[in-house]
């Protein structure tokens, strides 16, 4: 039952047509009509250069409009989106695209394909505006969609260093959107601001969300506090997503000003949020609902309303209305790993089944986090998984970066941990034990061919032994402790 | 995927404790907490008279606030509510109470139980106040909803004259209020006003958005224009489901005033709507919207907005976001059998797997009304099912009266046609041939033990033959005529 609708853009174009569904920041201004033609335009281009059903494309872009148009069009194709990190290095990227079987990769306008050339000569790449040149060919476009099929593969690392890609159906982004609405409502003036990477799936579902509920929304490039301060005021925005940096940074901005009463809330996700900026965003009459969630659970799974913000201070929320979250494992405390079971849940990592064994106990999604719930039922996260690393809402696993480091001869042992950061939240710094008389700039200047800028340590720390237990497992909090003395 | 998920209420009750659930005009103002404890404390006396998982029980009860907990107490005890028409008379309700396999029926206040002396034989009948003084059993409530199990069973009748139990599933009914909420938008601060009766599925679903979507609900236990219209304006009333004839007496009685801003619309069922009411509403700044739908479609399946009502006169609309419409076997003029698809459609009528095959072709549901799609793909409908006659929201099906009237010695052929009428749409007239010198009113005395008091015929013409085609079909336009003809 309600496993086949019809296609969402098609449907809403047929019962919104001249709602508008995008705006952005230049001018454009696309009804939900055009949408559906641009995107089944682009589907019939795709086509031509050889994108069938199936397949699995990459799409690597920042924001901007046409990624939206890609996205849709590769539905109308029943094909696969993989949606690919634009702020990775080359050689991360390679990994992805060689495990997730992609064929083709689109490009958006502000990919410099010359930073690419091995991918260039192992995959079909081709910028966005290069298929647009392309002309028509007649195609049968998806008419209806299989809520079990996939949709997106998007990629996350873990504790084994090497990213997993989180498939995700249909129905798990479907499901997604219809509990966030039953959370927060779905208000006909609804106007969202999507300024979150839509290469994040917090960033896509906006564009999903837009589609099912025929809900406009208002694209932004890239983020900069006072600009998208004047846009919330100006253009009737009513809800915007952020992570803890950009709240911090927009509340600054705003200094005597607030928004519109027409303004909704925040949606804040990508880790916990410091009290005295939910007094700050309450002082100045802003809504701010705390969510929890991660790429395998389509977005948020769990959320604090801003009624309880205060009450509840550190705790994450309770799971949304088809969702379940569960403490397994306890402690004498009632402290064990948060598990979370809901449609949104996706159901495993592609051609990945023994990291997909690994991560489900029964149906309910083992997060890897540490956490217990209140005698109300609100969650509070003690303990990230893996000692994972949130830096301005991008999420950084120390394995990873550990391993790239073990990479460098010389090295013999590493560690990688969180330091607090008054504008990212936390950044990644590194302890190294090492032989090679290494230097600090030799580690990044390798690094940097290997990870994503956001993921290089701010700092290494060369120390002589890393702190372990008894059964050899690095003391990481005494690291920790290590590195705020040092800096006091 | 999303086939199972926690109880409606329980989680509810969770989310938004202290949130209004429903007013009521004596004052009473229960938020969802409440009704939770409440509906299970219900539960667990009705498990103390035996009620248990799996029994089919009946409620007959007019809109009370105790029918709304008696129906999420049944839930929790994972049984069927056989929702039955209060207007109706024993017979009709044995038949169905007999066909549906009821062990337990429970009635509201306002059903004088000295007037179901055989129900009361045949049948265990406690009125609701009789379990609430029973004491509490300890028994399992249940905590998780399976999306395929039956909620309920509804009967409707047919071109059989046969009533048929069509089952509604809790996914059905959880699809038609998604559904609901994608068409219209879900404020946070919505409150509707539910005068409709509970036993039919439009008035029920009210109560069932309620707690799925959080939202407040005014119950209304009668309907009286004036009354409503002081309700909606002075209890912030934003949404209103109504008939026909609800909506014109509204109206009417509004006179100089109309509704505050945060009035957002009427939803109206049950047949069509004149071009002069909705013209009217639109003077007085009243969204209507008109809905196409039927208890096999839990409520509305088409709707359409106000913004298109004028440029769409007479049309029914487009389908709801999951749902499809489709005309088949089209004549040349495009006119065919409206059919009907969505995860909010039953699967099937109750033990009548004939009817359940004749009334399905592959997934599509055959609505018996005859219609044609326009090129923007609005739906309208030209002639409704089996001369189904619609009085005053209540659907009569002629050939259930005629086979009463047959059953009366000396009636040799009967046909019943609707006739317009002024403040009920429409009423049902019965031409009879006979040959026993039957008055009128020998007639309507056998058929008030027979039917419920709308069904009764407003008007008996005796005539000598009815007027049949070449394949001995009675022409019933021409009976139409007639009538109109004699009335002038």
């Amino acid at each position: 039952m309600g496993q086949v609708m019809p296609h969402w853009l098609t449907k809403r174009a047929s019962l919104s047509p001249n709602k508008v569904a995008i705006e952005t920041e230049t001018g454009e201004s696309i009804t939900f009509k055009q949408l559906e033609e641009m995107s089944q335009s682009y589907a019939r281009k795709l086509s031509t250069i050889g994108v069938k059903k199936g397949d699995h494309v990459g799409v690597l872009s920042f924001n901007e409009l046409q990624m939206i148009v890609t996205i849709h069009a590769l539905t109308y194709l029943n094909t696969t989106a993989v949606m690919l990190n634009a702020r990775l290095t080359e050689a991360e990227l390679l990994y992805q695209l060689n495990d997730a079987n992609v064929t083709f990769v689109l490009t958006g306008k502000d990919i410099h394909l010359n930073d690419y050339e091995n991918m260039q000569s192992a995959y079909k790449v081709l910028s966005f505006s290069d298929v647009m040149c392309e002309v028509e060919t007649t195609t049968d476009l998806l008419e209806h969609i299989q809520l079990t099929d996939p949709m997106t593969i998007i990629y996350t690392s873990g504790t084994t260093g090497h990213p997993k890609g989180v498939v995700h159906t249909y129905g798990n982004h479907w499901w997604s959107a219809i509990s966030s609405s039953l959370n927060t409502g779905l208000h006909t003036d609804d106007k969202w601001l999507a300024m979150l990477p839509i290469f994040h799936v917090g960033g896509l579902s906006i564009f999903l969300k837009s589609v099912i509920y025929g809900m406009s929304t208002f694209l932004v490039e890239s983020f900069e506090a006072s600009r998208v301060n004047r846009l919330i005021i100006e253009r009737k925005i009513t809800i915007v997503s952020v992570v803890t940096v950009m709240l911090q940074q927009l509340l600054a901005d705003l200094e005597q000003e607030t928004y519109p009463n027409t303004f909704r809330y925040m949606l804040l996700g990508g880790g916990s949020c410091p009290e005295q900026l939910l007094l700050e965003a309450k002082s100045k009459h802003i809504r701010v609902i705390q969510s929890y969630g991660m790429t395998e659970t389509s977005s948020q799974i769990v959320t604090l309303a801003f009624a309880d913000a205060l009450k509840k201070i550190g705790s994450s929320g309770k799971p949304l209305f088809p969702a379940e979250v569960n403490i397994l494992h306890k402690d004498a405390d009632g402290i064990g790993e948060v598990c979370v079971k809901g449609p949104m849940v996706t159901n495993g990592y592609y051609k990945n089944e023994r990291a997909t064994e690994e991560s489900f106990v029964d149906e309910w999604l083992r997060t890897g986090d540490l956490g217990y719930l209140d005698e109300d039922g609100f969650l509070y996260v003690v303990d990230r998984r893996t000692d994972l690393i949130i830096s301005g809402g991008e999420n950084i696993y120390p394995s990873e970066v550990e391993h790239a480091i073990m990479q460098i001869d010389g090295v013999l042992d590493v560690a990688v941990v969180g330091q607090a950061d008054n504008k990212w939240g936390q950044v990644p710094v590194a302890f190294v034990v090492q032989v090679n008389n290494l230097k600090e700039k030799d580690i990044l200047t390798f690094l940097k061919r290997k990870l994503a800028t956001y993921k290089l340590p701010k700092e290494i720390i060369f120390i002589d032994e890393l702190p372990r237990n008894a059964s050899n497992k690095i003391m990481k909090y005494k690291l920790r402790q290590t590195d705020e003395v040092r800096r006091k």
